[in-house]
């Protein structure tokens, strides 16, 4: 594939190699070099050896190598040494519209270059942002982040993370942009597909084992991939807007957004962490010494490496204008805390900082900085280990291993939200389906996915798996409404009622999100993702009115939902006879709802956003202050006009999902013990199938020093039972946990809680438990 | 009327007539019965005469004396006195569905009981919400507050607030629970009609002005009435609900809510102050030390006495669940900084007081906070004044001058937002209109006003003012749909249509609110107030329906907008001919709105809310953050799905309103002095008919230590110009005042700014100015 790189200049050698050629002569002699040695003298050791160029040329780097041009890879040499002269921290392979076997013999060219024709041999640490797998096209898709969160499995999702990890270092990747632990706590934001979901104990849990499978050592002591825990903090931004700002006071950020971080930096040590583009309380987070300082490194410990988001830095100064230059922004984030620059577009706020080495205090920062980011490269044998081969790459990706894994993952992810009883379908019984919408035909795969349905080689449409499973003739397949962009053609809806007619049975499936190969237009085409903040939450386009008319043919119908976000079911809507969330399921999307419309997968999959019921009803998640909830007079009568309406109450809440069995949970027995409390259930499978459960557990004190939200998850176990058979589970929490932050310091109490175990967050999931634990 | 008052017991004489008595021959002896002693001097010599159970009695009240049972004022003497015996502080004359002449005997000879049946004659002092005018029926009934706010007219708005302080005078009410300075910033809140809308200089500015003209000394040196500053804060709860909660730092609370307190404490001095039922960071405001103590006394210097909302007190145990008990809470508020617990339903929490008076700390909270309540009955003269007579109310209340400043707010508040040319209508030409929808024919008052459209002595209908100005034979009037209460009969659309296909020409009054007489289903008919969150932002049941069925006809039509809120306003809704917004406009809202389509009167009034383009488009006030509109990518043909869109621009924005006269604003000139910069403009109406105009100068800093809003009011002019006559108008702004709170600090400093001066705070109706100002 070589032969198609658009090559804007040569990639010949550049002038210096025998310098670099000279450096690995003395490889032993130089202490940086000596792999025995720990990474931090490895790192103070180079420093000493570092031109203020050389050390400023660390805190940034080139994230985006290559291009895409008419549809080919393309790399331009004579930009690339524009920017590299300055910014040579690390490399990424992005952006995602070229594929692996195009990039890393052009990317690896580069790194060599830099080792071999460089003074000192630094190599670059290769960057990249790694949500459903690797960032450039041709490895495993997995499904988003979102979607994997509502499998409420820890061990699956270990087991893709690791999945990814390998896909990564086969590509030379050593540092990943993930894990996202923001909390969606607004279903208008667009990115809340990159995280998972709306609870902070359930993000803490999948963060942690993100970090520590990815940061896992290898043979020879070298972290695999170093991670980044990110966007400190976000979750809740003004409008539902990417960058926006966000008022909260100290508890709000430690209690409703910071947990995940707490636990995740005592627990598993994430290397780095990024800021997000918020400012709090009007300081963005790139100048906000009190967050960076204060809260992060003081109150939750931080140790590692300090990054901005993307041009966050010079944010600081085009947009929230709190820095009154280019020079002025990098000073004040470098003083706020900040060591390394992400991936700026063009020339890197950072690189200014040549002209203030004079002054101590920023000298010192710096070395700082530079220090920080090398560490991360000994740590993870950059200067050690030999650059990836193509031929090790193809065996990794996208090997049967990681496709299973992924299989399993896109299957336990899907959320069942209601059923008339028309799933599953019957094989023996089932004739023609009519499959309907455009979203029947493509792989929406995410905004930080590699690719889509216009390459097949990812995975089949719900209507090419559909083909496959029952003939091609046994599938009418009409995409309703030709675009989901705004136009009025509704010309293809009568179409999509005929087929429905047909074949007596309509899955209709409806989305948001999508992309194309082709950058000029992949985000025009969008309706989701980065960027976009969902002041509707309805489906876009015609699609509804295509829907619409599906329903008042009153067959048999089956609604799908694809994209990474919740949407508003109106009641037109609510009559489908089956309701399936399939989110952003990855490559297996179409086969996996292919094994759940006919009863071969019985899905287990649970919400971990709530759906809200009116395009304003927010925030809507399920751990809200009762103070939230309160204040209305009157009757329920009239949701829209007057809501809350006793209590913000939503059946397609967190944690809840349906099966094609039953689940009894028995009444729980509690064990209070000295540290710890233990709540045990026996679930029982009270159908004819066999199937999975999530049995969750939460808990709120009876009285608090400040407020305390109407519940709180602590504990899940997802149990698989056949049918008929019972499990018993015991969900053990030690008093210490049970707590919340008060001025930034934790307060764990004893006194009278109210425990709540079953199958969902809604009232008539839950069991209730009365307990006193001791002071 | 005292004969149809239901009596539950007598109003005889209370035992303890002697004491009284005696007092009152005692005048004279007794310093705090001396005028001539200060308010202070006074209410410290009767606190040290005033046994425990007195003086905790102070601190609480009666505020619903009477209520009404079957059509008909009700006084329960038994439950009344059940309260009286521990509450005694302050009565009211609420609710509001009875008048004023069958309720003010009854609370007179209550007064009268206080003052001479009890061991000291402390009388009560009466206090009355008071938002469109006095609380009970039988007063001019004026605009709703928003409503007013579109005048952005002070002089004006200070004679309508003189009037109902006069007819709250004549009702003996010295203490009224006004202004409520909150800022409407989401447009899903329940009470943005209690409001000046989203910005925080023109709410100072109608904040300031309602306490000074309320706060008036009479002839005698006494407070007219006392004024209550509240909800201290509130304005941007989660999901817009009444008791929400609010995360905000203290940057946020200061700059974009905090700002009218502060200029309102500094200017106006008002003597009391509300607590919200907002918790501020997780901490309930009646328990909030920090925003008590250290803001609002400390760094606001607020001074005067600090009261509970409604149960604020009894919420921190029962829902906000951070007290322990009713006695917890009690001690809990009052150290916090509460004075006086307002109308709690039934018993309230401080009178649980009286068993911790043996706490010397509590003691001394008490005495000082029934030595503010003294002090306000003192400055106010209840301890002086006659209680007022029928007589004298009956000749304040609704007199002339009254109606009169009343017609003239209502015509300067509404508001116009499109016109094709449709308007003015040609009365000449004009045959007969239909005249559509419930609003059209009823008076839509608001949550706080006394009255509604069941009693036509409140004014006219739009219905009834056009059969009076065209004759009811000209007049077709179709309600359309039955109610705005859901329900699916759609029977009435028909018939409106066929009224506007005869007419040749449609008014649709379409709106959101309204209220009955019957406190059975006052609030469950209602669709706006106190309590309720608009998490559609559409107009309530068929309205919509109704409307798109009389446009789809294709004939001239008018829409009326009518409610305290703003609504969204979709596309089919756009084609309407013109659109105006008459909000909760009073008792001459159908006059005015007559005087106003036939171009008697020239529409003046300008939107204080900025209008959303969609259900889940907020925060979308005016002076938002630079980042807040950020991180979209790609064109902008999306809105729903993808805003950001390059602006948060919404064409209906703050500041916004049509003329039926053209205005031009010439260039401006500034003048930058050493201690003011001044902008000068010449306006000249180069219309065809005399008009009003708002002359509106934002400013920015170009560098600011924390973000500011991308625009923010600084100053305003409402001038009126004959058709072809200029106006100059020169806006003044002292340096000092171009600046924000950092950390509780006032910063201002010099520089670079940019100041806009235009019609509108939309981009396109301003001129921009860069001027620097020395430091």
């Amino acid at each position: 594939m070589l032969g198609h790189i658009i090559l804007s200049a040569t990639l010949a050698l550049m002038p210096g190699a025998a310098a670099g050629a000279t450096l690995q002569a003395r490889r032993g002699q130089l202490p940086y070099l000596d792999p025995s040695l720990s990474p931090s003298e490895r790192a103070a050791d180079l420093l000493g050896r570092m031109t203020w160029e050389e050390r400023v040329g660390q805190l940034g780097g080139i994230r985006r190598t290559m291009s895409r041009v008419n549809g080919q890879p393309s790399f331009n040499r004579t930009g690339f040494e524009e920017i590299r002269e300055t910014q040579n921290g690390n490399i990424g392979l992005g952006p995602q519209f070229n594929y692996a076997e195009d990039v890393l013999p052009v990317v690896n060219q580069l790194r060599d270059e830099q080792i071999n024709n460089t003074r000192l041999g630094i190599p670059y640490i290769t960057i990249a942002d790694s949500v459903n797998g690797i960032w450039v096209s041709g490895g495993t898709l997995f499904p988003g982040t979102i979607t994997m969160s509502c499998s409420w499995n820890l061990d699956l999702f270990g087991r893709v993370i690791a999945a990814i990890r390998d896909e990564n270092l086969a590509l030379g990747i050593t540092w990943v942009l993930s894990p996202e632990v923001d909390i969606a706590r607004d279903p208008r934001n667009g990115r809340n597909n990159e995280m998972y979901g709306e609870d902070v104990y359930l993000t803490s849990e999948y963060g942690i084992r993100y970090i520590k499978t990815m940061q896992e050592k290898d043979e020879h002591g070298f972290v695999k991939i170093a991670t980044t825990i990110k966007h400190f903090v976000y979750g809740q931004g003004s409008g539902g807007v990417n960058r926006a700002s966000m008022a909260g006071g100290i508890n709000h950020i430690m209690n409703d957004l910071g947990i995940p971080y707490v636990k995740a930096i005592k627990e598993a040590d994430p290397l780095s962490l990024m800021v997000s583009y918020s400012s709090i309380d009007g300081i963005p987070m790139s100048f906000n010494k009190y967050m960076v300082q204060d809260v992060l490194r003081g109150i939750m410990g931080f140790k590692g490496l300090v990054m901005s988001d993307a041009n966050s830095v010079e944010y600081l100064y085009t947009e929230s204008k709190v820095a009154s230059s280019r020079e002025d922004a990098a000073i004040k984030a470098l003083r706020t805390g900040l060591n390394h620059e992400l991936s700026p577009a063009g020339a890197g706020f950072f690189t200014t900082l040549i002209d203030a080495i004079d002054d101590g205090e920023i000298a010192g920062l710096i070395n700082e900085s530079v220090r920080a980011i090398l560490e991360i490269k000994f740590a993870t044998g950059v200067f050690d280990k030999p650059l990836p081969s193509v031929e090790g790459m193809k065996k990794t990706l996208r090997n049967e291993r990681h496709l299973e894994i992924n299989r399993n993952m896109t299957r336990e992810s899907i959320v069942l939200l209601q059923n008339d009883g028309l799933l599953p379908l019957d094989r023996s019984t089932t004739g023609k389906v009519a499959v309907i919408g455009v979203y029947a035909d493509m792989i929406n795969a995410g905004m930080y996915a590699a690719c889509n349905a216009t390459d097949p080689a990812y995975g089949d449409s719900l209507r090419r798996s559909l083909e496959k499973a029952l003939g091609e003739e046994n599938v009418l397949y009409e995409p309703g409404v030709t675009s989901y962009l705004p136009n009025n053609d509704t010309s293809g809806i009568e179409p999509a009622v005929a087929a429905a007619k047909e074949a007596g049975l309509a899955v209709v499936v409806l989305g948001s999100g999508w992309g194309t190969f082709d950058p000029a237009t992949f985000n025009n085409e969008r309706t989701d993702g980065e960027g976009y903040a969902h002041a509707d939450l309805g489906f876009p386009g015609l699609q509804q009115e295509l829907l619409d008319a599906v329903l008042d043919a009153g067959l048999p119908t089956v609604l799908v939902m694809n994209g990474g976000q919740v949407f508003v079911l109106n009641e037109s809507t609510r009559r489908s006879g089956a309701i399936i969330h399939a989110f952003l399921s990855g490559e297996f999307t179409g086969d996996a709802l292919v094994e759940i419309l006919f009863g071969d997968v019985n899905p287990s999959g649970k919400l971990t956003m709530s759906m809200p019921e009116a395009n304003g009803q927010f925030p809507v998640a399920y751990d809200y202050l009762a103070s939230d909830d309160a204040g209305g007079f009157g009757p329920a009568n009239l949701y829209d006009w007057h809501w809350p309406r006793g209590s913000r109450y939503v059946p397609m809440r967190f944690g809840f999902g349906l099966s094609y069995t039953t689940f009894q949970i028995a009444p729980p027995t509690v064990d209070v013990g000295p540290k710890n409390v233990s709540v045990t259930v026996a679930v029982q499978n009270t159908g004819n199938m066999d199937g999975k459960e999530v049995v969750q557990l939460y808990y709120r004190p009876d009285y608090s020093i400040i407020e305390f939200p109407v519940m709180r998850l602590i504990r899940f176990q997802k149990v698989e039972a056949s049918a008929g058979e019972s499990k018993e589970v015991t969900l053990t929490v030690p008093y210490e946990e049970l707590g919340y932050y008060v001025n930034g310091k934790w307060h764990s109490q004893g006194g009278n809680y109210t425990f709540w175990v079953g199958n969902s967050s809604r009232d008539e999931d839950l069991q209730r438990l009365n307990v006193t634990l001791a002071s």
